[in-house]
């Protein structure tokens, strides 16, 4: 950590990289960021036992790439998969079908990677997980945003963007949208207007890049089936274990027609994904996803009430909350005069980290109000700390909220 | 696995991508491709143990991407890597300039990622890991091959390559070297030629990128100090256990000064590597790294002897081969007018597969007559089958062995 020696070619390096990271200095003590799970809900005992089981039957097979079988990844674990989708998605399909990755990053860096040229476009939701705007700009590729409301994608508008898009003779490579649990809003989309969003992209022939990473924590256990159930000739459909699980677990799968894995698969030179993890995780999931992902769900639910609770107390009418139908993020937006760009950097400083909202948005400026806050980490004492620092911070940096636990702020 | 339902989107892929994948087929009877390790060597029994007392105490840690600490990877298994390369590579490092990765691919991919830009020109010994060729040439980067004799780099002939690049203003980005146990020649490079190596380098102002994937796996259990451990601030050094431990277990590492590592960290945008692997690993190798690499290298010397054997029965003089120091293959040259590209195909159509030399050199025409024999995967009978079907194919095709165990072949 002395750094005495220094690499003696500092401009080895290629042409516009990213600043350098910083030394890891810890997690913030107020950590409101990234999509971290509840650890007091890892089934650790659970997952001990087998790993224990599993490694003393098949451990032999590590000492080969994939195990010996096909590349997509453990098929027991991909044929749960494939059970897990018909019966909590409405998806038939076959552990054939199905390639397991490094998490569904790994997924959508695959995707994006057989599908973009730069100059491409795509659409993405108005509002949509931050990594998916970065790695399709990265990539040179132009995005546009589709309106959401409490219901997600508004047709009508997408009708429209694409019917511009087509006077210019611009066809997007694919909609990308999360349609159970959107990531900020919380909404699921209902299964009319998932039936309508296949309308429109078959009218303008765009495909659907359906991304499902929440979609098994939904309070009311239940949900619309995955728009890929509906057409699975026009989606391409990818999920995770991170998030009904455990994110440390990078596994995620890909479900796609033959035609689009084959391709995939061929640019997927990563000598296959942790084969271990998938041995673990496919060992505990066969009996036990569905009373986990149960537990989990209610445990994620009541931190919500807690911080919904806070949020009222230290804020009031001054935020807008977007309660969401499930998942571990809740999206919240400020007066208009607040831009909370302005102390996000304040807030880290002081060990409170939030997702300010024009990294979550196409359109950054339209989102400098909005926050996203992840509630899955913390407990239920730091949600309440938390929330009066980001109250007392956001106050002093805006002068909002002007009032909290009904008391007026000096 | 009907296909019965068809991506309605043919074109919507970009451009130059690799043929689609085949589906997987199963592996081949007779196989002597990938990195493979022995299946029997794997310690299931006891990786079993280890993953169910670290889960037990610190499975919990998996709710939290990185299990809440460095990006960098497990910080126990980091701590052992130090240790490790400072006992058996002679370098002087800590886990805070160590980053662990998805196998040592992944740390190729971001070396690579972090340094070379299209048109750039990188040097890399004549003969070489196939997967080193291939990634820098999908970056649109130029290939210039450094003549290896047994002892691996002949410097003499490295110095007039960098002579002559400089007369045409070519800096290479860097100098690849896999100087302990060469792949696929097997060799070991000297201390001497390491610091010449070092000084030609120097000489040319062009960084060394040391691969040593191979190197806790020799013969003699003895090795000459990493290329790193003379140098630190000319060196960028990857290593994995992949090769001494488990192939599916996919655990790489890179060891570089901060400001490499810095810029590498910023790149990579995958949310940590699979974390439960490195902590059954971390928890394994810390007490039974030394023993199990004794064990593993003499089991893969004992194959080797029986390869050697075979061949020498089966091909008698006319194949020349390359016996290695250490390691998982064999490198071998049949005559000057064999060309095993020409019965690659049909060898595989008939269950048997070897890496035909040409993709594992700079020049492929100068290898056309060189095959890599990987023999960890299959058992000693195997390996004798093998060798005999290889022998019977190879005459088939090009006449070559005239005869095989001092029979005249029809």
């Amino acid at each position: 950590m002395t750094d005495a020696t220094t690499f003696a070619f500092p401009n080895a390096f290629r042409r516009g990289l990213p600043e350098p990271a910083a030394r890891f200095a810890g997690l913030p003590k107020h950590n409101f960021v990234w999509g971290h799970n509840d650890p007091t809900q890892v089934p650790a005992e659970e997952l001990a036992a087998c790993a224990e089981k599993v490694l003393r039957e098949k451990g032999h097979l590590l000492g080969m790439y994939n195990l010996g079988q096909a590349p997509q990844g453990y098929e027991p674990l991909r044929a749960f998969v494939a059970e897990k989708l018909k019966r909590r998605s409405g998806i038939t399909t076959t552990a054939a079908d199905i390639m397991l990755t490094s998490g569904s990053l790994q997924a959508m860096d695959l995707v994006n990677n057989v599908m973009l040229d730069p100059g491409d476009t795509v659409i993405l939701e108005e509002f949509t997980y931050g990594g998916a705007i970065t790695k399709v700009q990265k990539l040179g590729v132009q995005v546009v945003g589709a309106p959401l409301d409490e219901g997600g994608i508004k047709i009508d508008e997408l009708d429209r963007i694409l019917a511009n898009l087509k006077t210019k003779n611009i066809k997007p490579k694919y909609i990308y949208t999360i349609p159970t649990v959107q990531n900020p809003t919380g909404s699921i989309m209902s299964l009319e207007r998932r039936r309508q969003l296949i309308g429109v992209a078959k009218k303008y022939g765009v495909p659907i890049y359906e991304d499902e990473c929440y979609a098994d924590l939904v309070w009311t256990h239940e949900r619309p089936p995955a728009i890929y159930s509906l057409d699975p000739s026009h989606v391409i459909h990818i999920g995770s274990f991170s998030k009904s699980l455990a994110p440390a677990l990078r596994i995620g799968y890909i479900v796609a027609d033959w035609s689009v894995l084959s391709r995939i698969l061929s640019i997927k030179t990563d000598a296959g994904s942790g084969a271990l993890e998938q041995m673990v995780v496919s060992e505990y999931v066969t009996d036990k996803f569905d009373e986990h992902v149960t537990d989990l769900t209610d445990a994620l639910k009541e931190k919500l009430d807690v911080l919904v609770d806070a949020l009222a107390q230290e804020f009031g009418t001054a935020a807008e909350l977007f309660v969401p139908k499930g998942g571990i993020f809740l999206w919240l937006k400020l007066p208009d005069h607040v831009d909370v760009r302005k102390f996000t950097q304040t807030a880290l400083a002081q060990g409170l980290a939030f997702n300010p909202g024009p990294e979550w948005s196409c359109n950054p400026d339209s989102a400098k109000s909005h926050m996203r806050l992840c509630f899955a980490l913390p407990s239920v004492e730091q949600i309440r700390d938390g929330v009066a620092e980001l109250a007392r911070i956001c106050h002093e940096e805006t002068g909002v909220p002007e009032r909290g636990r009904n008391v007026k702020r000096g």
